[in-house]
């Protein structure tokens, strides 16, 4: 069934418009009177609706409200040092199709790529329209948010507060994800990844100190845009999402 | 350690040369005599060798040869219907550092891109250096094999062989992956995803005639290219790789 992203409000009443970007894609695909579409509020409610008015106008009767059936029940939250600019686009699509409950980006020691301030507030844009957009594709009922954080002490100390709060690290060879997984009951976790050229020894320490614990993917070398979805496929695998 | 691809037959001997790429590689890298780097035969054998010669010509003597520690213990492999090209070479790329044993492209009804056969050999050469750089880069023991298959039946019977064969299918709802993953004792799975368009009915049905267990990535829609890494991540981690 066709996905429309509306606000809590547009949703609330007994009927809806739709308008700006949502009108054209109801028009290249040509919505007819009598279809069944989904408006979902983007936090995980959603709208059944259909088409009362097409053409010059799209008007949408809302029929049944509901939770979204389409996120998933263990929050993750990515958490990725700046990559090159088009990784960083690249993870926040694939997490969000995958279910990331939000990407977070941070500045870590080893980073090359790193948005100026003037720029941040465009760039951040931009993310967040990818992330919505992939949102849409993949049929979820919320957007995950894109967030910049100022510092890594600052990426830790958030990372930190969630149920459960993971660190990769290539030179980790104890503990793997699985055991991380298999303690204790959770219902947000935390996946932190350093960048190109990976985190420093000092950084892991400054981790372990803030709460997170420090866990390998394996033997190969992952690169920093590949680490945080093989996590985050593994995490949701792992809760039974699939 | 840095980490050359060399022929099973160089690695018999006490002492290689490095040649071509490889001595490229060694210069950029200014090896030094004394160095200590590995060379792995690309099928699961690697040697530890030193440096005997450095500058103009590339000296190493064997010290010691082994198995790769890097290699998964379950041999996966990725079947996926032709994408358009930037996709294939990026789950190429992939697919080989999570550590899928090989690739495996073929074509399938709604495929919109498929290389015509005059320019498959050249094609076929660029995805085979593509899956070498990522094995290379990953620290890997062996290089996937980068196969494309004629028809979508040569894919199924093929897929069919391993210990477990699956399919992915966006309107399977009752077989999860685990359930596929928990049954039966096995060490070759076949992995099969369709393309952008998905697999129409008929080809799933096809599918479970030749053998193959239907089974769903979860409730979001992946795109073609997500869809295969984030199966294999999982069968890995299932496997206990990380």
């Amino acid at each position: 069934m066709v996905r429309f992203f509306a606000t809590a409000g547009e949703l609330s009443g007994g009927s809806l418009t739709l308008t700006g970007e949502n009108a054209q894609h109801a028009k290249v695909l040509r919505l007819k009177v009598g279809e069944e579409v989904l408006v979902c509020d983007g936090e995980g409610r959603e709208a059944l609706c259909r088409v009362t008015e097409a053409g010059n106008s799209w008007e949408l009767s809302v029929e049944e409200i509901r939770e979204s059936t389409t996120e998933a029940a263990v929050q993750v939250s990515v958490y990725m040092a700046f990559p090159k600019a088009d990784k960083l686009e690249h993870v926040i699509q694939k997490a969000t199709e995958l279910g990331a409950h939000e990407i977070v980006a941070f500045p870590s020691s080893r980073c090359v790529s790193k948005p100026d301030e003037k720029s941040l507030k465009k760039k951040l844009e931009r993310w967040q329209k990818i992330a919505a957009s992939a949102a849409e594709q993949s049929g979820r009922g919320a957007i995950p948010q894109v967030l910049v954080l100022g510092s890594f002490q600052e990426a830790l100390s958030r990372a930190a507060q969630a149920d459960k709060a993971l660190m990769f690290y290539e030179n980790e060879r104890a503990t793997t994800l699985r055991m991380a997984l298999e303690t204790g009951s959770y219902k947000t976790v935390s996946l932190l990844t350093g960048p190109e050229g990976g985190l420093e020894e000092k950084e892991v320490t400054q981790a372990r100190e803030a709460g997170l614990q420090v866990c390998t993917l394996g033997k190969r070398i992952l690169r920093c845009e590949t680490a945080p979805l093989c996590a985050l496929s593994a995490v949701l695998y792992h809760a039974g999402e699939f």
